[in-house]
């Protein structure tokens, strides 16, 4: 008899239809013999609707009150989730995250798992309970409550599993696995069987916005497998885990997209130590998360150095740019927000330097310029422009052969 | 600087605005140089709306998860007035009914509060926080959610107030007071200044639904002083507490009633003993509650047994019955629910005679028949028929003079 974590998503528990319809899939999983842990996340709509709420009564409402506040959307789905059980006569027990033992540090609306404490939940197992925890929150050493920010029950569940030392973390979601690439813009796009942890985090940071890169990280460190599968469909998911005959199979393991890209050039950057710092800390205590960094090493101890933000830090990051220009006297900055990100993603990568030129080339051959490149081990990413994108996507998806199965 | 502990109902903080209301009369409170503690009921419909929500997914919802869903209606209304005070720039902080030390048992629904350890709401009032803690609710020893059933926000309100020694216990809801009789029924009714804890536990328990009896007793065991008063209006409200000087005031202090009365009378019941206890463990047994009951001593060792129900128990007591009347050899059950209960109560009722006499010759005079008859020591009440307990409420407040001010 293993021990599965299971978890679903917001829109899986969307309504009472939905919420019968998980604990149908619940209580299989738990007749099939397994032990079964499930992470459940707030229904549909109810954490914006509570974001309204606070926004009726303060512009700034404060974290801890916030956090507080939001967990009442996870703690309502659980007891409906358990009660929905009940009446398929299949025991289980609803647990907020603070009963669950997740205790977390104190940083409010992005708390982050300092231990799990799985006394009670293997306690609630050992009755032949299903044990439903809340997703997204936990509890600090001084009983307040916190939540754990993006990917939060993705987070929970992933801990959860680890801290169980369960079989397998199961992912349900609304889609039904990690994809060769988007299939919204590459129709004959392929379901991955399978993808290494290191593959699935590219992906994830990359703008597969299926999982959140914390989890997978995680599971990463912990060895813990998860699959990635429908809550609606019943068909075969994704399973990350760890690849382990990787030299043989296709290195390109899929593309990934980002529309939200925007540049920004300081042109004529005095060359001089320790200027990088002084250009990107104000940056960074600003809270401006900044990506690829591309610097021109130019003639004369003066370079143009360019970087990436989000479309939504635009405004604000130019802002700062602008003093920063006149601080250090460089000659000027300029901004492109028409931008976007193609990646290939592949563990073999490193080893076999013709992917990259393969990329160049079939971009080249599409007729897309390339502004930007950088590279991981395992990933080559070039910044090209928007209207192109999905271009640049499917052409890549072709010239790797993605459509074709696994040999 | 006093402590007091101040108690908003659910229409109080139905929405943002009613919250923001809330939160300037709790700020002014602290600026006038209080401590307060503020314990807070779910918005408005938020309660039913969870309920419903659960009716959704099964008819019969464990009490366990179904107390841990009402919980968050507290939850959030906690949050939010701590946000609408740090808006006035009152320092506050929100705390659940756990975090708050209301240890309780385990009966969940209607769970009993076993301690309070007041701790964590003194270390937040000693750096100058005003507490605001989620009421109806508590945690028991294993860390389980519970709620507290009927009258739950007042009984947390009083028993945190009997806890932190606080000066006083004030319970704002939507009536400014309580009063000599219903003014819905008797215009000319009076707001009373002051009532003792036994005068208004007789009111509460008759059918002024303004406090529920449960918290009444708790500050009368404690000393606790309860002021009622409307969180709308700016006018003083009535203080509940120990009544010094009894014997100088008008003896009858209000005029209390109740439309929701049922009665059954079994007829012909042998006299043997130990009949009343076959007569009534199984409608104890089946949860129903008996009111008043009046045995008709008969010849022959046969008696009648009139008792009252509610009239929403009454279809689920009448089958009952029907089943005792054969088992116990009775003759027969017959049963009436047009019927209504007034009773006039005062702390010097049960030394002045003349008082029942007053109150049956009023009736006599105002042509309204006398169905049953029971007494407590500050109370007299009455069964007549319900569509002449309007005419009875005026008639006794009439004849008592409840209309004068106190001399």
């Amino acid at each position: 008899m293993a021990l599965i974590v299971q978890k679903y998503g917001g829109s899986s528990v969307a309504d009472a239809a939905r919420i019968r319809n998980v604990a149908k899939r619940v209580a299989a999983a738990k007749v099939g013999g397994h032990q079964v842990v499930v992470v459940v996340s707030a229904m549909g709509d109810t954490t914006d609707d509570l974001i309204d709420l606070a926004r009726q009564i303060t512009d700034q409402p404060d974290p801890r009150e916030m956090d507080l506040l939001l967990s009442t959307g996870e703690t309502i789905s659980v007891t409906l989730l358990s009660m929905a059980l009940h009446a398929l006569d299949c025991h289980a027990i609803s647990l907020t995250g603070g009963q669950a033992g997740i205790r977390t540090d104190t940083l409010h609306s992005r708390a982050r798992i300092l231990s799990i404490d799985p006394t009670r939940v293997r306690e609630e197992l050992a009755r032949g309970r299903v044990a439903i925890v809340a997703g997204f929150q936990g509890i600090t050493e001084d009983q307040d409550i916190t939540t754990l920010g993006r990917g939060g029950s993705d987070t929970t569940a992933v801990a959860l599993a680890c801290a169980l030392k369960a079989g397998e973390c199961q992912i349900f979601t609304d889609v039904t696995g990690i994809y060769t690439a988007d299939p919204r813009v590459v129709p004959d796009a392929r379901k991955l069987e399978e993808i290494s942890y290191e593959e699935m985090l590219e992906l994830a940071t990359l703008g597969a916005r299926v999982m959140h890169p914390r989890s997978v990280e995680l599971g990463s460190v912990y060895g813990m497998p998860i699959l990635v599968a429908s809550s609606f469909a019943d068909e075969p998911g994704t399973l990350i885990h760890e690849v382990s005959n990787m030299e043989a199979r296709n290195k390109v393991r899929g593309i990934a997209h980002d529309r939200d890209v925007a540049k920004i050039t300081i042109v004529g950057v005095p060359d001089r130590p320790g200027i990088a710092a002084t250009i990107f800390n104000p940056l960074a205590a600003a809270g401006l998360s900044i990506d690829t960094i591309v610097q021109n090493a130019g003639r004369d101890k003066i370079a143009d150095l360019t970087f990436t933000v989000t479309k939504t830090d635009l405004p604000r990051a130019m802002q700062l740019v602008q003093g920063i220009v006149k601080d250090i006297g460089a000659r000027d900055c300029i901004s492109d927000s028409n931008l976007g990100k193609v990646s290939i993603v592949g563990t073999g990568i490193q080893n076999a330097p013709g992917y990259a030129a393969r990329m160049f080339e079939t971009l080249f051959q599409a007729g897309i310029n390339i502004e930007m490149i950088t590279t991981s081990e395992i990933r080559i990413t070039c910044v090209v422009a928007e209207d192109r994108l999905t271009d640049a996507v499917r052409a890549l998806h072709r010239a790797f052969e993605l459509e074709q199965p696994d040999a």
